[in-house]
């Protein structure tokens, strides 16, 4: 039996090999721990200090403002609870459309005393400029903003909201979740930060790298206090035995993404061809309302419903017919709730409920397309068939 | 040239071909998200699924107790500060030879206004009972006492600190840190639950499985606040896309647990012929000063100094000369101080200051052993004529 088609790069992509070649030694024969002060450790921390050479380089950032995680959704916690802990309580602001992993622990500020908005969302999924600029009024301490979301893949203007949340005196600590972002659009550190941005979420296993890594790139004038305490890696501020394998992978992905970046000309003809098939089959494509193309979406991603039909028994269906979808952010999966970012835009919980999330990798070719399309087609009347008869 | 020999395997432990093996499809074509609701994402789910089953049955622990994190760093971090997130502050009580990524934490909360009590060491390394019958009256909400210790290997009575605790009314939570006693002792969650034991933290590199996977064993009975919330994975207690390859590898390293441990016999004789030749070179061996055998220790470690070596020196030519050894817990080599665990036991800081660890594994062998007592003695007479022509 052939693999299913893989169309759910934004949950996790498939290991490039080449990474798993890099990492492979350090599964075997190079074994250390990167404290050790012998051979086999000196080799490990050589090894993460290269992986920490290459993920800044791909980011725009330098080498130290890199600090290794066990992944995004860590990185996103230790920035927002790790910065909360060395400010006084205030006002802390995320965007409605943040990954639970930034929503959750700003949850957790708030029941801990601070007050906490969520910046509102236009009908197309870019943040309400209206909310901002009245957000920016009352001096929020700490501003998190995702760089691209990871169900609808509509892209923010992160350059311009920190911009704007630096003219406030004081100015907060700007951040953002570069996760879905981060190999998909180009992403410069160095340019986000002279605007106005503190700190950025990246994570591995969005790029061909392994997971169980990730990172927060931080501008140093950050205090923060570390989540996980203990041995003191990181500069203090993620302690525990690296991850070696997993930081040369992220390191390896990080130096191969100017191949996957060079992809994705190609990739958004294919969500194009994608998405002309979806609108004859009567798909509404959330984030993409704004028709003059004003609104900036990852090329690789397409978030569409089609009326009458159940998201979850579509995903169901299309994985038994060969192709692997999302019905939500994969995160989320075990939430029966409609998503929480279509809600943030307005849509209808009964249309919201029919959202599938495609999302194209390298290995995506026009023929998956057609086919794809071609199964859509026979799935979605065979559904509506069932609909009628039950009607 | 040849491989160092590695004698740290209580720093990292190599990675087990056979787990290897186990990991490797989940680093290849099965590259799935396990919260994805099509097959690939099943198969990464029942792959977790499976290992947490594996993990539970070497830990005498149920599956549903099990809650994987990135380490047992994480796992202590998680223990420490979520527990003590869901209960009114009050007093602490660690251990004054827990690795720092306990006391790290524990020094946190007392930041934040918890009380917190280093429980003392005998100079053989146990826990000073009349300090703990005295901090037990004193009705700590949390105590942490380490099941073996990384540096000296001295074991403690766990169950029987465990159940005197629980003996006081209210009773606090008991938690224990297993990370270098799983894999070279029997430890069962069920049996030392039952005494009293609410939670211990492992680690999977400790036993020939894969760096950045660890567990909290848990009762369900505690509350923990999650130190990485987000997604809800881990039963809402550990967020995060799983390491789904480093989880696999753990669950098969604790499979093959049973092999590991029927070693120790073995090494724990080698360890006995290493002590001896370090006793005629005139070593000082730590934590094996009760000579009546009450000290029980891990059977690969040897902790010792010999007079007037400085530690540090001597791991350094060591290492030159072939031989992977550690000055002190690989996770605190970036602190020039004298261990903390010899200075709660009383050692004089110069002589601490001179301390090696030898921890030996599956492939240490004999011819290992002798030919590591010859260099260590000509390294020794070397370092004595430069100290004596210096002088």
């Amino acid at each position: 039996m052939r693999a299913p088609v893989y169309f759910d790069h934004n949950a996790t992509t498939p290991l490039d090999a080449r990474v798993l070649a890099a990492m492979l030694p350090f599964l075997q024969e190079r074994c250390g721990n990167a404290s050790s002060r012998h051979d086999y450790g000196r080799l490990a921390r050589a090894a993460v200090d290269e992986a920490r050479q290459r993920v800044a380089a791909a980011a725009g950032a330098h080498a130290t403002e890199v600090i290794f995680t066990s992944g995004g959704s860590e990185a996103n916690n230790l920035f927002i609870k790790g910065a909360a802990a060395c400010l006084e309580r205030g006002l802390l602001a995320v965007s409605s459309i943040e990954h639970p992993c930034v929503r959750e622990p700003a949850r957790e500020l708030q029941r801990q005393g601070w007050q906490m908005h969520e910046i509102a969302v236009t009908a197309d999924g870019c943040i309400d400029m209206t909310d901002y600029a009245a957000l920016l009024q009352c001096q929020p301490r700490l501003v998190s903003v995702m760089l691209a979301n990871n169900e609808t893949g509509v892209v923010q203007d992160i350059e311009k909201l920190a911009t704007l949340a630096a003219q406030q005196r004081p100015a907060g600590w700007f951040h953002s979740d570069a996760v879905q972002a981060f190999g998909k659009l180009p992403v410069n550190f160095r340019q986000l930060n002279a605007a106005g941005v503190h700190a950025l979420t990246l994570s591995a296993h969005k790029l061909a790298g392994p997971q169980g890594a990730g990172a927060l790139i931080v501008d140093k004038r950050v205090e923060l206090q570390p989540l996980i305490a203990g041995g003191g890696q990181e500069r203090g501020l993620r302690s525990g035995t690296e991850n070696v394998a997993a930081i040369v992978g992220f390191g390896h992905a990080c130096t191969l993404l100017v191949e996957r970046m060079a992809d994705m000309a190609r990739l958004e003809k294919l969500r194009h061809v994608l998405e002309a098939g979806l609108i004859q089959l009567g798909a509404r494509i959330f984030g993409a309302s704004n028709v003059d193309g004003q609104v900036r979406r990852l090329p690789n991603t397409t978030y569409f419903a089609l009326p009458d039909i159940d998201g979850e028994t579509l995903v169901g269906k299309l994985d038994r017919a060969g192709f692997a979808v999302a019905s939500g952010a994969a995160c989320s999966s075990a939430n029966p709730e409609p998503s929480h970012v279509l809600q943030s835009m307005g849509v209808d919980p009964a249309v919201a409920r029919g959202a599938v999330r495609v999302s194209l990798g390298p290995d995506t070719s026009a023929q998956q397309i057609t086919d794809f399309i071609a199964v859509l087609g026979d799935t979605v009347n065979q559904l509506r068939r069932l609909t009628a008869l039950a009607g």
